[in-house]
């Protein structure tokens, strides 16, 4: 079903702007307004012919749907923009977030006058590029991505059904979880990451001849760190954000590497070979796409 | 410059097949034979064209050139067997061997009778593929990769002009390393974050509902773990062959990681984020490639 009212993108980025860019060529939205603290990269959106307005609209309504797609830690100073807004939370409007963390978000939204908003669905795309900036926007980030949603006990259906919509007009398949669960499942499989792919390059960084040193390296290096050019403000939002989850998986993983550490150095190929082919059997049977290169 | 002898491929997988597909494909060798304990994959090398005949000939001579494609450890023991062969190392023929790690073939070939062969130039292309398996081989998979050398400064220089022709005909560009030096870079570049892979999904999998985990991944992940679906007896070899080297760049990695655990723990964002936008431009200017995807 498509929109109403206006789509309101907070944050023109890579991710605001590929929603904008998305629900225009899909035909979810007619109507969409950029709003940014950062007057280039609105003119980025309107030049580029995702953004029909800019700046903050007063009169925000039931039919609007508001995206915030600031980094991590900018979320809930946004959220307590619209509650300030009016009387009612964003004017009655829809407002759905993208952080890559849910606890802080819904934390922050609890923490508002009145509680956690009715027409707030925490929101989740898992979705991105270690490209940034509304100038990488493309129409068909979503598709055949997941969205995930955290909603509580609380949330209005109508709402749920909304950020819904607009995710499936974007190609995307959405589900539910608990707010509690997304974070330390995204800490294992994105924050996670992240962290060992910029500490790699970070070490190896800290050789004096590290140009050629990487120099030497191959496509599995090149694949291997590709998520240590992602932004380095998001990152460190989502670190602060999911800290103690992330510090919990990687003290699992670090245990994990001390015992491989020393099957390495005692030199016990039969144990090591035992991890590495139990690894590649369970990536080979479980990792989405595992077999597309 | 094409090989008036046969082209003799020791390990008929992976490399050795690409070898033998790039070698013919571009005119480099008429002849190539392929040697293997695994009879299937001589038949199947020989079903795809690969291979003229197989079985290691009884009569090498100085026109032949021997590439030992077997895993890691098992070169020194193809290396005895082509000083056994005969009063001179392989008949005179050049060989060379394509193993990830160098110090402990160049340490088996010196252990020979004789000494190090005048005739061997170890060598390693800094190619490959989480496949495995001659039915995976491609003409093309040394196209424009780096493939280093390490000989000894008693190697004769035809047979180091002929291991350079090889490889400069399948498309590959050819340097020379110090053996210390190669096995220390390449325990940063490649062997650390095949251990890093293995053991994340290792980890990850060690969660009982490791299945949901792994649906949530997204392209970050895949890519950072896609050298965890490598072949796991080539891996458990290379960690056995250099596990010195593996275990003092892991240390340093493991320091490095223990700082940006405090970071994360203690809130530390300006510290956090200063790492994340290094490492984020050492990889932008410095790895090969990287603005590729």
């Amino acid at each position: 079903m498509s929109l109403s009212g206006r789509l309101v993108i907070v944050g023109a980025g890579l991710i605001g702007g590929s929603i904008a860019a998305g629900a225009r060529e899909r035909g979810y939205a007619s109507y969409v307004v950029g709003v940014d603290a950062d007057r280039s990269a609105l003119e980025q959106g309107t030049g580029l012919a995702l953004l029909d307005a800019t700046g903050t609209p007063k009169d925000l309504g039931p039919d609007d749907l508001v995206v915030i797609a600031t980094p991590t830690l900018a979320v809930p100073g946004v959220l307590a923009e619209l509650a300030a807004s009016g009387e009612r939370f964003a004017g009655g409007a829809t407002v759905t977030d993208v952080a890559s963390v849910k606890s802080n978000v819904v934390e922050a939204a609890a923490g508002l006058p009145g509680g956690m908003p009715e027409g707030f669905v925490p929101g989740h795309p898992i979705a991105g590029s270690e490209r940034s900036g509304i100038g990488a926007a493309r129409a068909d980030l979503f598709v055949g991505r997941r969205v995930i949603l955290t909603p509580a006990e609380s949330t209005e259906a109508m709402a749920r059904e909304r950020v819904r919509d607009l995710w499936e007009s974007l190609g995307a398949e959405v589900s539910e979880m608990d707010v509690a669960d997304h974070d330390r499942v995204l800490a294992m499989t994105s924050h996670l990451p992240h962290l060992l792919a910029f500490a790699l390059v970070d070490t190896l960084g800290r050789e004096p001849e590290h140009e050629a040193i990487f120099g030497l390296a191959a496509g599995g290096f090149r694949d291997f760190t590709r998520i240590a050019s992602s932004d380095a403000t998001m990152w460190a939002d989502v670190f602060m954000a999911n800290g103690a989850a992330v510090v919990d998986v990687l003290d699992r993983l670090l245990l994990d590497l001390g015992e491989l550490r020393t099957l390495v150095q005692t030199g016990d190929r039969a144990a090591l070979h035992e991890v590495l082919s139990r690894a590649k059997r369970l990536r080979d049977a479980h990792v989405p796409g595992a077999g597309e290169y």
